[in-house]
């Protein structure tokens, strides 16, 4: 991809009411435009980042057996009122009455929905189980939108849910859900904690939260400096009545991003909803369920918060929306630069490599902040001082490692470089 | 993929309140579910198709230059103002006010929107053309929805917006969006008549409309049965004042389903939103802009209107959730079938081809039916009575045609026809 064929608007000043690191380099970078508090598009590159991630967590979740659909936006409320949802989530439920004056709303979640889904289809023992996921757009009708893409109005979620016949099917879903999520997060350069956590409005037994410890986040979790332990802050320790230890030393606030959330949710929705089947013994069951949420376009968020320095992003490989960059510098003027960056891009682009050139008449400043800004993991500098010693210059964005090769070098000095970045290619 | 492990809950018989055969096949074969009248949601057969047709139309857009980007689905009431379309679009519109009191909408379509952010963005003739494009779900609030997904309140559409410095400028990109429309269509296996069109709410100057005809619609168009050229319906003739003749006879009405609708908008929304740029004399203009949208979702129905025969659907070869379906037949009671079946599904799975294996323990009745009624274009039958003679049967259902090959020339057969069909191998 050139440059000046595709869109990024950066900017080179910090926007105004924004206090989070990755809500500013979001906007910075031009990933992200806000029409609204709470309310974002994502611009060609941070929409290459946001597929990257669904990608990704579409890999893992095939891997452990989940089906994708993709479910709708607009609910009728008669369906909320069989759990009494339309009640507990109030606070954020988007509703409206349409022309035909049928009470509806906007999914904050799909329980319910895919509740309604299986129970028509789904019979027999014989047919469980059943695990399916969507990645789909939700909407909060929320008061407080902070930290950007974090805590917004409109965003992107994965949700799997899973239908067992017993509690032992339930779990081993789990589990599976529980070590996909792990792989997603690793993928995704992010180190999670993951702590037993209270199922709030979603109900049933047990449940886990990932998240990842940042400079923002609105989850707080306990952290021992001396083992480096983290645990769930328990409702009455928050208050402050105690003082919690670990073994090894005082417990410390930490703050976090909740990226996922898993839930054995049991018979909650089943038995409100008569999502029954029939089993083995001929019995009459409600099912057992699960569900397991990622906020995707928080992952992004994450991912910013601990993958920046001072001057912008510094993406990890797989999410990074372009492997390569080549700055042709004062370029334009000089034939012989732009036509080995052109030669480059034509040799990388065939290798597999994707690969953007920034072919903008601009100074060499404007395209080295630019790059530093949107952090594409390896650079090729193309600038006359070198070329003259028939060398170029290879910029590796995640340790700031500079190295001048030969210009011949270039694709076996990448392949190496890319080796230890653990490559898509 | 394996029956048995995914979600393919197809119907025997034809769901009550459906008059159009698309709408039928769309929930016989487990493709959509109905949550509500006009609001659907993808299974994972019908999300396969839907992400094939998306596929192809992404390819087509960024070849013709457009860049992909996500709007956002909540819009704020005051950017409709600036263009008066909070009045003309009412009927449609589905608003409400939230939380913190403002008054919000769902996207009925994304003109405002982008109009809005790319003048943020755009200043100079120097950063123009900009060609911008989503694939995301609109919601209208009708309130007579027909022929299942084809007029629905919540539905997925592309939607292209062109901004240029001049009137040249907006013809190139309209002839690429013209051009690209119909490399679209016909990589979907469909031929679409083209007619000049009325641009109505949307404004401008110049439209043109893509349209299957079909047996079922919302749109007429005259047709020569003599000469087989299709024409608008003018207002005035419509109304019956004038009976149309083409030269070679007298036009006849004939139903079509609307695809695609291409505008070119000149100043309408750049004059109403102040997307003005400097231009190389110096002076400030309104951006020249084009809009081009097509009905994703509504394409799915009109394939499947042109595609099907008394059994079912037969998907063509680019659209196709599989490539090749395997039906061992009264396998699970015989190693030898069970094996071979697994056997091709794994060297063809190799070859690259995409393949459903019918794993369930049902007769072959419901095997064949369920088979010719989802459509896969290739389809291997492996029983008893021709494996005693070293054979298995070869169906094309594109054709209907069936050829018995001996069991080791599978791979060599399937190859030899889908040269003919265009595989996407």
């Amino acid at each position: 991809m050139f440059w000046s064929k595709y869109f990024i608007p950066t900017l080179k000043e910090t926007p105004a009411g924004t206090e989070a690191i990755s809500h500013q380099l979001l906007l910075r970078s031009g990933l992200v435009h806000m029409l609204t508090s709470g309310v974002y598009s994502y611009l060609p590159l941070g929409l290459k980042i946001l597929r990257n991630i669904e990608g990704i967590i579409r890999e893992e979740m095939n891997a452990a057996g989940a089906r994708e659909l993709f479910l709708p936006c607009l609910q009728p409320i008669e369906l909320w009122k069989q759990t009494g949802r339309d009640q507990t989530l109030a606070e954020v439920m988007i509703r409206f009455k349409d022309k035909r004056g049928r009470e509806m709303c906007l999914g904050p979640t799909h329980e319910e929905v895919i509740t309604d889904l299986v129970k028509n289809f789904v019979q027999s023992y014989r047919q469980l189980p059943v695990v399916l996921y969507q990645i789909q757009t939700k909407f909060r009708d929320e008061t407080r939108t902070r930290f950007g893409i974090v805590r917004a109005c409109e965003f992107i979620m994965k949700d799997a849910y899973s239908f067992d016949r017993d509690a032992t099917g339930l779990k081993k879903n789990y589990d599976l859900m529980y070590d996909a999520y792990q792989k997603i997060f690793k993928r995704c350069g992010l180190e999670t904690v993951i702590i037993e956590a209270d199922s709030g409005a979603m109900g049933g037994d047990l449940s886990h939260e990932f998240l990842v410890p940042a400079a923002i986040g609105e989850d707080t979790i306990l952290h021992c400096p001396s083992c480096n332990a983290y645990s769930a802050v328990a409702a009455e320790r928050s208050e402050g009545k105690s003082c919690p230890q670990c073994r090894h030393g005082i417990l410390k606030g930490q703050i976090a991003i909740e990226l996922g959330h898993i839930f054995q949710l049991g018979t909650k929705y089943s038995q409100a909803q008569q999502a029954v089947f029939l089993d083995e013994d001929g019995k009459q069951k409600p099912m057992i369920m699960g569900c397991y949420g990622i906020g995707v376009s928080r992952v992004i968020a994450a991912i910013i918060e601990k993958n920046h320095d001072e001057k912008g992003i510094r993406w990890p490989r797989e999410v990074a929306p372009f492997d390569v960059e080549i700055l042709p510098i004062a370029g334009n003027d000089s034939a012989e630069i732009m036509e080995l960056a052109h030669k480059y891009y034509a040799d990388l682009t065939t290798t597999g490599y994707e690969v953007l050139l920034d072919d903008r008449p601009e100074s060499a400043g404007v395209k080295f902040n630019d790059a530093d800004l949107i952090g594409i993991p390896l650079r090729i500098t193309i600038g006359k001082r070198n070329l003259v010693e028939g060398k170029v210059e290879i910029k590796n964005r995640l340790t700031n490692e500079v190295t001048l090769v030969s210009k011949n070098d270039v694709s076996a000095k990448l392949s190496e470089i890319s080796k230890g970045l653990c490559l898509k290619n």
